[in-house]
């Protein structure tokens, strides 16, 4: 049985406002979590609202976060985001970075202080209605060894692109930078099938194919070697350290069960989010024509299996938000008694 | 024997003077062809010189290109190149967004109608000494196949961030989003030796360790797979497409004995640079002595392998730079006798 995306949506939603929320932030934050499970990123979506419940339960997340500017420039802002969930900071932010560009032509805003945000395209792709580009990074709990360590030290940091089209959906682009998004890990975890050598490695940095290798202490690698960790890096940097957040090892981990380390150099997590107005370059309608022949032949590119075509970035998940949105979400049974026991808990009907 | 790096910057600068540069863009092209060699990216340094003189040779590379603005904001502008090379127009590019940066915090220029501009870093390196995050990208000529396909239809299209650090030497990411760099391969060529099995594949998308796969019609393999060539494709469409550059298969070949395709929808090649000024979000100071932390943290990260400490991005280009300054830069045999086969037909002395 699936579940409409409006009842996991209400529910969402009263959670959140269970926990102390206004109703308008508890709306947003539930919007880009439904959202994952809409696009079929089901590892960001209501499978980690009881995390956030923990997290605010354990004094971590602020649900009555009051956001300021703390600095500013025609382009720019540095946002403090006063403990909240990046899931309400962070469209706010690009709230902010879209007026920006409005005026000058592109707005960026680096945000401190936070909580996870959810998944990167959400927030990118409130640019694109704007006839903008969409930018969104965060930095994350570290996971990940930088090559030729074995120390968790970046977390699966992504990086988000969105781009408009024309008569075409819009190419999106959303990409963890280790070599395996959390959501592949956790499939091969739950059928205890081995993964691919390039994907976790051993508490001492040996090779694996086991799925459960961080359990045992291993990490997560970076996307093809050394250039994944510069990527992670660039995302730390322009989330944590440019921001006034924590970087590296330092970023608070997500699970409420873990303390954040002592002596913190920055503030909570961090973000950054871009927003670049198309005719600040050239009109947007010829962008748009030229963006619709990008994607007629990239999906004409010949190819290895007759079958398969050249998928276009963010196409897979456009497609699986409009069969959900009339089908419904699937959840696993494990997310289901999640769910079950927070409605129990906070005396909710799910 | 070693060259001195001055002995080759007068000499490449002769060589552009000859092609009909002022002496002005000639230095300029010169110290961006020279900087590759000096940081131990030889395949973009003067290895590279006669390919750009055959393109001058062949039309299609002006050497007396008046870039103008085509569209501008107080942060952003787009240049026309007007088919100069890239060597000289984005230095220029990179001064635009300096200035804009310091007006409004942050500058972003697009670039058409340019030709190869040498290596990233050189241009996002600019923005180091005023205090500023600095950024490039550019496209190139099809080399890549997206995900699926056996088609070449992205260039290596590199990705470049620079951060200035406080004590330690500056972070500076400069990647191919393909699997292995040109540099690479052209070593593997050279000796012979089996190349790892997800760099190439042969001209029907088969599996290949033949660093020569690519003179058989085969292609190159992004990063990691569907992640490089949705990071390529983001490239492609900063660079080419906002631009109003040739984007995707259409990109002109830096090769001279290679025809551009019919029916452009663009012009030249394309560039994206940016520049973010440090202040626009947190003072300089706090982030640089961050970013002294970042760097400590890492380098002091639990090593694998005793004697092999984490590397932080850019640090070994530094280094090598601070050795061929003094040493000099080597040249192999095949890079001398084309050197010397220029100055031949230039009536210069090398």
């Amino acid at each position: 049985m699936n579940y409409s995306h409006q009842r996991l949506l209400h529910f969402t939603e009263q959670v959140f406002i269970k926990c102390g929320m206004n109703e308008q932030d508890a709306k947003q934050a539930a919007d880009v979590l439904i959202a994952a499970d809409l696009r079929g990123i089901d590892s960001h979506g209501v499978a980690r609202l009881s995390g956030y419940v923990r997290l605010y339960e354990a004094n971590r997340a602020n649900t009555n976060a009051q956001h300021k500017i703390i600095y500013e420039t025609p382009s720019t802002a540095t946002i403090d985001a006063d403990q909240g969930l990046g899931l309400v900071v962070a469209p706010k932010a690009m709230d902010i970075a879209i007026e920006k560009a409005k005026n000058v032509g592109t707005g960026w805003v680096a945000i401190q202080n936070s909580n996870h945000f959810g998944i990167a395209a959400y927030h990118a792709m409130k640019a694109l209605p704007n006839n903008m580009i969409g930018i969104a990074m965060t930095n994350a709990s570290p996971l990940v060894a930088p090559t030729y360590s074995k120390q968790r030290m970046l977390g699966t940091n992504p990086i988000c692109y969105a781009f408009p089209a024309g008569k075409h959906l819009p190419i999106v682009i959303d990409m963890a930078t280790s070599a395996a998004a959390n959501g592949k890990l956790e499939i091969a975890q739950r059928t205890g099938k081995p993964i691919p050598n390039n994907w976790v490695q051993t508490k001492d940095g040996e090779e694996s194919t086991n799925a459960n290798e961080l359990s045992n202490g291993g990490s997560l690698l970076p996307l093809g070697g050394h250039k994944g960790y510069g990527l992670a890096s660039l995302v730390d940097v322009l989330c944590g350290v440019l921001s006034g957040a924590n970087y590296g090892p330092w970023v608070p981990p997500f699970v409420a069960f873990l303390n954040p380390l002592e002596n913190l150099p920055g503030n909570g997590i961090g973000h950054f989010l871009g927003a670049m107005r198309i005719d600040a370059f050239r009109p947007a309608d010829d962008f748009k024509n030229h963006i619709d022949n990008w994607i007629d032949a990239f999906k004409n590119a010949n190819r290895i299996n007759k079958n398969q075509h050249v998928i276009i970035p963010g196409e897979p998940e456009f497609l699986l938000e409009k069969e959900r949105l009339e089908t419904g979400i699937p959840l696993n049974d494990k997310v289901k008694a999640d769910l079950q026991e927070l409605a129990n808990k906070l005396a909710l009907e799910f």
